[in-house]
């Protein structure tokens, strides 16, 4: 494996605004806009120290050995920072907040392939993970620098705060419990079940329910963080796409450090489309892999503003309504990260798609019989892909990664509904019951 | 890495009883019992062929490069199958059923660890996997190996089966929709929830609901069985506890080819601990590590009848009439693994531990609050450490190993009685609730 050269330049990396405004930031600076226009932020790396450092193939040699059991190597079992000098280079190993995320099963969806007609479909688990979605690989970047800028006395927020009914709090709070560090939770009073709040509650949050709606808590966080009283962990945080990206170099390190030919993402507020982007560009100008694949942003057809952007040949990304969905966490009509995507999906050649009500619960049927355990979100993305197989936009012997971004267990009511023939437009075509017997053994053979 | 002698006999393993009659049986036939006494089967290896293939740098060199992310390798990327001359050495690559299984995170519980007194605590994350626990370990194996004989001819039945409410079912029938080998599921009728057969009914398992209680199922699936009208997947399977030794070799993987001091196993049924004796047994016979840890048993209080056989100095385990328990997958009060988790307990100079009905809740709660998300049965094993710990029988600067065995993403409704305390006995100190404000961001800031 290639060391790095003494007198190299150290990769660094440092905010700077994405609409291309002058001037960058230190990561471990509470900013989570540009300060000039108010738009997007990104973090931006050296890549000339970087390619300097190693070429693509001692890139990918030394990534390969990190994807590794040890515990008690300096470098931690993550697959996030695994991958650290591409993500948050400065940061000291000893500020790093790791729950082991990352490093999640490609699933070879052979069975679901053949029966749908794709020549290869594999199914990244993102949901296999700590607090069971894909937050975790953004929140442990977050919550590091967090811990690494109050060490330095860089921030002087007393906590970390999100509005957030789901997957978000969910994993700041596990990340904030896992680091020491206080963590504030704000929602609408009376919106939410105390069930769909029972991970930040155990980890210890304080969780907020305010009368009001959820753009009223969003407005709140964001005057608590512009206070200074808290530090911003929603989406438009840049710190969560870094670690976000890494899911694209793992498709890409489990397929041989090779692109496939389509990824497809179930996105509401598009930070997961941007980070793939981010992603799969970083390997590619970096000589890791020779080439990006097509993106298929999927959304839910009560919350596609991205999908009617793209339909209508527009380059900007307006609001909807959106409307509810089974898909819960893309229900999203304002897409935080809408610009990001848009230059995402101009760079990766991709399509927008859009799942209707009923198609996403019969696509998680059908992938659960093929032993699959697919979330809505990842039903939608599903359920996109096979309209696009089925009309020609993907080849028949094309290579398909769908992105799960959520751990169906989270999900028992959807599947019941489904198998009790309760959701509306649905085919319920596979619902499966179970059948009242006599305690008998001719009865029970009979019915083999 | 040091290739196999051609001129090597190959490695094979093969049914054998487990008290010591005479014969052994290949792992194909559908043999669930010794045919000469009726008592437990266990798989014999042939050792000197593995230690004869590799020595044991050599293993472990090989299995760490087999830690690997390449879903294109022809051994596939499973944590049970990257030891497959270990597990099953015959069988063909094309007959392996996996979903990525294993390779699960060893958390480090530093913080825990700190306040609870320990030297080194970690946690073996075996919840993190496709059906949220560890029988996916066992089930890769079985469905491989039927899928095996099925192709080879050597057997006949229609369909996998086996009585099982919860964690079985699930994996069994994740694992059978992967294959494309029908699956069926006996459980009593009114005493089970639809929700609780959500992952069974989703993967398309045909569930029988029968007019009897658990061991009325029992019976009638073992008669099934006899009659070879379906193979048998309960925990007397021998195959199982191959696949579950794997969490013996990962744990000392993870450490460095080193054992710890301690494994804390939660056990029902005891196929886990006899499983975790016979992977740090076989490491030990091959060179692969230097020494067994100790091993604790840990049961629910009522559900304790290891517990009792330790306590009272008797080298065999009599039944006991299992209570109610949060811990409700060891809610087992005649396990069918006796036998072999008492051997192992004599090997690994073990001690039986149980948790009271209250104590697994305020441990979990306790976890959960340092990052982890503990299922009861984790809270069971993390209550049994604490006490030993405290009884000095735990070193202070000893390292320790507690096995999870669930996801708790399967447990909401225990976290949610936890927190709105609701669970009888247990102190519910950390309970946390959501606290109703009005939307005001000078009242928010007041509680931060």
């Amino acid at each position: 494996m290639a060391a790095a050269s003494t007198s190299a330049p150290l990769p660094s990396a440092r905010f700077r605004c994405f609409a291309g405004c002058a001037g960058t930031f230190p990561v471990t600076r509470a900013l989570y806009t540009c300060p000039t226009c108010g738009g997007l932020l990104e973090v931006a790396h050296d890549l000339d120290a970087l390619a300097h450092m190693r070429s693509g193939p001692a890139w990918r040699e030394l990534f390969d050995a990190r994807w590794s059991p040890r515990v008690t190597a300096s470098v931690k079992p993550s697959g996030v920072w695994a991958k650290r000098e591409w993500i948050a280079p400065e940061l000291p190993d000893e500020d790093i907040v790791t729950t082991g995320e990352g490093m999640t099963p490609l699933y070879d969806a052979h069975r679901l392939a053949k029966e749908v007609g794709f020549g290869e479909l594999f199914v990244k688990q993102c949901g296999n993970a700590h607090t069971g979605s894909f937050k975790d690989l953004g929140m442990t970047v977050l919550v590091s620098v967090v811990r690494h800028a109050k060490r330095i006395g860089a921030l002087p927020v007393r906590a970390i705060a999100c509005a957030s009914t789901g997957d978000t709090s969910a994993a700041l709070a596990a990340y904030g419990a896992a680091a020491g560090l206080p963590v504030v939770v704000l929602l609408p009073h009376g919106l939410v079940s105390t069930a769909q709040l029972v991970q930040p509650l155990a980890h210890g949050a304080k969780v907020l329910a305010l009368e009001t709606d959820f753009d009223g808590c969003m407005a709140i966080v964001k005057e608590l963080a512009a206070r200074e009283l808290v530090y911003l962990a929603n989406s438009m945080n840049p710190l969560r796409i870094e670690g976000q990206k890494s899911v694209a170099l793992e498709i890409a390190q489990q397929l041989g450090w090779d692109a496939p030919d389509w990824v497809v993402i179930p996105s509401g507020n598009l930070g997961n489309s941007a980070a793939l982007h981010a992603g799969f560009a970083m390997a590619k100008a970096l000589g890791v892999i020779e080439r990006l694949p097509r993106l298929v942003i999927a959304q839910a057809e009560r919350a596609n503003p991205m999908y009617r952007a793209v339909s209508a040949g527009r380059s900007t990304v307006e609001a909807v309504v959106a409307q509810p969905t089974q898909a819960s966490a893309i229900r999203i009509g304002n897409p935080v990260s809408a610009p990001r995507a848009m230059a995402a999906l101009r760079a990766m050649n991709g399509v927008g798609e859009a799942g209707s009500a009923h198609e996403p619960a019969d696509a998680c049927a059908r992938a659960d019989r093929s032993g699959l355990y697919a979330c809505p979100h990842t039903g939608v993305a599903i359920a996109c892909a096979m309209k696009l197989r089925a009309r020609g936009v993907i080849g028949e012997r094309e290579r398909v990664v769908v992105v799960s971004t959520a751990n169906a267990l989270k999900f028992t009511e959807f599947k019941l509904a489904y198998h009790e023939r309760r959701i509306e437009g649905a085919s319920s075509r596979l619902a499966n019951e179970p059948v009242v017997l006599r305690a008998d053994v001719e009865t029970v053979a009979a019915q083999l």
